[in-house]
């Protein structure tokens, strides 16, 4: 479905695979189709915590993070539309390209969420986060520190 | 090979994959194996810019982008390894989880690196960035736009 204005691609990017992903571990929280927060500061707003389940496998990965710490959470959020190039998002601001959007609709469906560790459990890889605008079961990529120096961009100071 | 201390999964990821991603560009720097800075703030005190050359058929994506903006610029660095649990790094503090690590030998070897953008030729699908870390080559997954309100943890202030 192409609402007024989108423009796609000529091909399909998830018929032109040339890498693979494995998932690590699924995030569990409050939402699904319909009822998630639409960004993550708005999924800050409600107060509603979730966490990451990893495979048990990648459970010792974790050793050097802490309680309090920021983390970068990658998650794949597949909706089987990967060849949009210019959107009219729902409630955005008219059309964009889809690398100037953060819509899950991209050749390449993984999203990124700075999140805050609130628990670790690193006997069974469970991760209490902060907030999460991903629904019950998303597959997880990735979690990597939260780090000023390389993640702020030079310069940039915060409002007020 | 491994150095001391480190721990391996019992499998390897890339035997179990279960999502695909496409390139939608390279990256051109100055860098290749054994010249590359350890990470982006290294790469951006060299004062060496480089560019994003995405396929053309991505260029309409770049739709409501700006010199002068950061972005989240998502990248491939498969080094062959994606096994290690535990990483004893040629320059770190010790041995260290690969999630508490921005190592490329991870389960999924995707990296992230926040750039600016120093030009933009939305005909051609060039992208000009400030710095970066990745060696010429590296295949490109996604750019997003960098937002502080999702991209900053909550309470954070620049030091001084």
């Amino acid at each position: 479905m192409r609402r007024e204005g989108e423009i796609a691609l000529p091909f399909d990017p998830a018929e032109r695979i040339e890498a693979g992903l494995c998932f690590i571990g699924h995030i569990r929280s409050p939402w699904a189709k319909g009822t998630a927060p639409k960004n993550l500061r708005a999924a800050r707003e409600t107060r509603q915590g979730a966490r990451v389940e990893l495979d048990p496998a990648y459970a010792p990965a974790l050793a050097g993070l802490e309680v309090g710490q920021a983390i970068q959470l990658m998650y794949w959020v597949d909706r089987g539309e990967r060849d949009l190039l210019v959107q009219n998002p729902a409630h955005g601001r008219g059309l964009r390209g889809t690398f100037a959007l953060r819509s899950p609709v991209r050749p390449n469906p993984i999203a990124l969420g700075t999140v805050v560790i609130t628990s670790l459990d690193p006997e069974t890889g469970v991760i209490g986060i902060d907030a999460t605008d991903a629904w019950d079961g998303t597959p997880v990529l990735d979690i990597k520190p939260w780090i000023d120096t390389v993640d702020v961009p030079p310069g940039w100071r915060p409002d007020g």
